[in-house]
């Protein structure tokens, strides 16, 4: 099932080292104005060989859109677009074609499939992010039409947290944190942990090993009522929309495994009057209550492992000989998959509140 | 959006103080053998008035069968059961109408719906869940039937945590740990931490106030394959499911948020042979890989805020005068969630896993 | 797969001779005014036992409404409705158990569940069709306030036809046409023609045999742009509603057949203006263009097969001994099934409508 | 909604005078052989500019895969396939952007919608089959590995009836029939009616008119118990798979609406044994009974509409004045459609049959 969403629906396609990937956008109302540059600025915030914490795989990721879109309007009907490969790398891969790497879905899927395309993962790879990132860019373009703004960051990564909280911000920030972020070369706006989070990265990288970390994401000006009780709430359809990304073992909403500590009379937000409107004196329960919107920003961490292709000597099995023997990745990897993955939660995020914006009708179905 | 699923599709109806509440479950294949007696079970381990740590409102929840069983076995057609609300005390409730009630769906529902029944919080009431149990009871079964058990329990509670780790058991444990588990007040196989967890809930609610928790939830016997890439993976619908059901803030697979803290080597499980077959020495990634299952034992975890509901004085707003207010909440409620949300986490990790196994062929779509 | 629609969503359920049948209205939106009456009044044009043309086996057909309906108002939540079985005379089915009936699903359906309640034709039954009623009451209502009428009565029976075109008539004459038809034995607004096709039906009842008909449905009040290219086109999900109704072997839109005949010249609807509105001349398009509403009515037009269940001697075989036999099928049932096939096809045809509605925008999320 | 299918999905995008047109077909099992070859086959089928009765655009519609593919199998992914529009002559149609075209979508997309594409008819354009045809292409090719084999044929143009009966043909016979069809101009495998046919689409031409017809489809092979009752029949989703196709207004399955004048006596099959086998006598039913397959041969028939672009000059109302006027079309166009909606057919009952088999187990979801 490479489809997501019900009425904004992303399909997507493509194997690492295949002829190229990409996405239909279907359920994008008429009218709204988007440019190719639009979508090629949030995937050059994904693509691999810009820094040295990731992958030196050289991809320009260059996009063409191949439909849905007239004079810079879309159309209300399918947005395709298609992104080639180009240097897929793909003769270290031979060798573990056998020989399953540990924490990679290599023979998952082969139990799965059967007839697997081994290279560089295949479908596996994390490459298949840069579809969801350049569905996620009509998503947000939707959206900030809409006054919905959202925002990524690292969080935490390998345990050196960021000086940030969600409650730090609201919407008028958000553009200055957007700067601040993707500025970092870990994509943390907190400048001073910064320098921590890259050094134990490349400490990591030059011990053939790797990190994982946290991301927080936020969306800001989300109206009260998105959410579809009681199987397609808000924070149900978050989870599924972040579990998704690989590498993510873990979501919480608001508080999340924190509120497992408290008291009631610690974790409720109790209401008050603000300037006329109703909100909620805190946000423990991260804009989101019974499934719902509340009106108050909607905040989402996930937890990233550290990335499963690693130098180091591992123990395996040759599936062919059925005997253990052991693998060191070679091919080209990221040490931290963090800083790459936000802009793929962003977009995930994007998703599931351009859905339930247009299911509500919060977003209408044309724009005039 | 009420129903769950894509071939084993279920979908709930009701309201808290409503005529009944119940579920049809689509798509079960024909020829299971399947009895009230089994259904009854399950929704007995869920009910209210049954223990000092619940509500006091008495629900016999007795499940009425209307169709797609004949003479004990399914039909393939659609089952569907209800169970009437007997009672529902409604008297205490018409002061929430205009007092929204902090951590509540109250006033999130109202902006959604506009027109809605507040009494004792109509759907959004955890109610709601009983039929999310009838329905996962025909998953357990036709589960139990391929060799897959699901399992959970109260892993932590305010912070006390049971000496219980995942990996010390294995598929020929579980009736003997479902046996503690369900013969335990709060739903823990720890007999020594059962006390303390108790004492810590009853002087909650003594001091009108409410704690939280943990639910690690396994199942066993999955073999490797189940899960859709990239969207329906396992993990991710194991996410939405989870993440659905009332007062959850956060779910994780596996080591969940502590692999963010780990490196590659440790987090990843290394592959061995035993007794002829691939498994994982270590099962960090909780039974899945890429979002598949590897047919290691899949380990979940989801964090259950405080229950919103507490006596304790709490501020609010009058939605008819717009005015800010204080209330404390009546009614009936239970001061600690956890123990009735056991099994409402096994039914919803129950109906994935049987929708997936018949996604894949697994399942066979009839049973001869 | 027992639901259908997108937003407006139906979960129907029941055998023949079970408990009960009914369904679940999922995504009807909340503060719609919808009493008991008006679903029971559906209801009751569809019953069995009130005529010379039908079934014998008496059903009073009595619906319980179990939720989502608070105060007299829909409160967006699912509506469950009941009907329980009451005059369900088995006795006469046992043989059918191993001797399929010509026409009918026995064969089939045993081939594709093994394991099937074999009385009366278990969810085969025509029966089912009441919560397809049921549902559509719902629709209706929804509909009517949107200013959307839907009404359907028999065209032809047997080959002898009404005499009334679709053209003929416009919203202002829904209620008089509905009278005209519901107060006619045969459904037919034709009081001329309705005594010939009583005659036609009586005679092979006594010959016992049964013949077929065309139901005509008409949607007035449709305004332009409901359907979604290029897959769920109103007339495909028209088609595959209408083709779902049991014994319905063909769907046609406006000129439908006839239109394969014609040139386009002729076939063409010309646009011209009318008190300042864009409308067609002439709709032979049925209201329908690219699978998009025009504004102009929604005509469709259903082939009925003759009542499969004939006491007439046929051939067919023995499943146990697998040689051939005959059999005269005793039970009760409908010489023609063509008039209670009326209220149904008028139900599935505003099931399709609410959803597309809803989809489109047309029909608010709640209403005020 | 650009996405057909349940399991065996299809998404489809692309303007007729955009860059390029395409799918993604998702849920095809792993381990099919398909080559670029077998789907160019049955584009050229469809292809325009290649008969004196079909449009002069010159489209080579040269199909790119761009993914899902490996070393000649598929991989269980979503497999891409893209055409890119070549000769999109887009000159004549600005004059349509305001007069809509009688028997077109032009103005129903624009009620919908409000931003268009109106070159060539933009998304609603017949163009947009082509990717319908390439997705079929996998689904005929899974099929075949199956033992199903999908035919589809002129059976009527103009009136002018081809003298061939489903009844006349076996599975055997397919491969010889299909010769015959795709040999013919007009696709009719009845060689003495084609000379009549031509000669009346030409005659039509010279007028600047155009003309309509039936086209058949048959299946063999299908073996009995796919469909998924009550809405999910057979018959249903062949309903609306073939109601969706371009200028489709009428389906009817088995003896259709001849049947509606029929005795049931004259209208049920009745059964046999043949060689060992339960089969029916005749085939009235066209291979569905409750919409269940029953091991016959499926057996549709469309009712295709003369194609809507005329040159004769036609009333019609400029949007822009808002006043009446005429327009006579220009731009190249098919005098008569029937001949290319043939392989559209094909595959369209080529779509449902492979989901139905993938959604009952018939078909596997992987191939070793």
């Amino acid at each position: 099932m490479n489809t997501f969403g019900r009425i904004f629906r992303v399909t997507t396609y493509g194997e690492s080292h295949g002829c190229g990937i990409g996405c239909i956008v279907d359920g994008c109302p008429s009218g709204l104005g988007l440019t190719l540059d639009e979508i090629q600025t949030e995937l050059d915030r994904r693509k691999p060989g810009n820094s040295p914490v990731s992958t030196q795989r050289k991809e320009s990721d260059l996009v063409e859109i191949l439909s849905g879109i007239f004079e810079g309007k879309t159309l209300g009907t399918p947005i395709s677009m298609m992104i080639r490969n180009i240097d897929a790398d793909s003769t270290k891969y031979s060798e573990i074609a056998d020989t399953p790497r540990p924490g990679h879905a290599d023979l998952a899927w082969k139990d799965k499939f059967s007839y697997v395309d081994f290279r560089g993962g295949g479908r596996a790879s994390g490459r298949e992010t840069a579809s969801r990132v350049a569905a996620g860019a009509v998503a947000k373009k939707l959206l900030k039409e809409s006054g919905v703004e959202v925002i990524a960051y690292t969080k935490e990564i390998a345990g050196i947290k960021a000086g940030i909280k969600a409650g730090d911000y609201g919407i008028s920030d958000v553009e200055g944190l957007r700067q601040l972020v993707y500025k970092s070369v870990v994509k943390t706006p907190d400048k001073k942990q910064e320098k921590d989070m890259l050094t134990t990265i490349l400490t990591a990288k030059k011990e053939k090993d790797s990190v994982g970390g946290i991301i927080e994401a936020i969306a800001f000006g989300v109206p009260p009522g998105l959410g579809e009780p009681v199987f397609d709430k808000l924070d149900a359809d978050l989870a599924k929309a972040l579990m998704s990304i690989p590498s993510i073992k873990g979501v919480e909403i608001g508080s999340g495994f924190e509120a497992a500590g408290k008291r009631g009379s610690e974790a409720n937000d109790s209401f008050m009057i603000d300037d006329g409107q109703i909100r909620s004196r805190t946000n423990h329960a991260g804009g989101i209550l019974g499934g719902i919107s509340t009106g108050m920003p909607i905040v989402v961490r996930v937890a990233v492992k550290p990335t499963s292709s690693i130098g180091k000597k591992q123990q395996t099995v040759n599936l062919k000989e059925m005997k253990e023997t052991t693998i060191e990745i070679k091919g080209r990897h990221d040490p931290c998959i963090v800083p790459r993955a936000v802009p793929v939660v962003e977009a995930m995020m994007a998703l599931v509140l351009a859905d339930h914006g247009l299911r509500t009708g919060f977003i209408p179905r044309r724009l005039l």
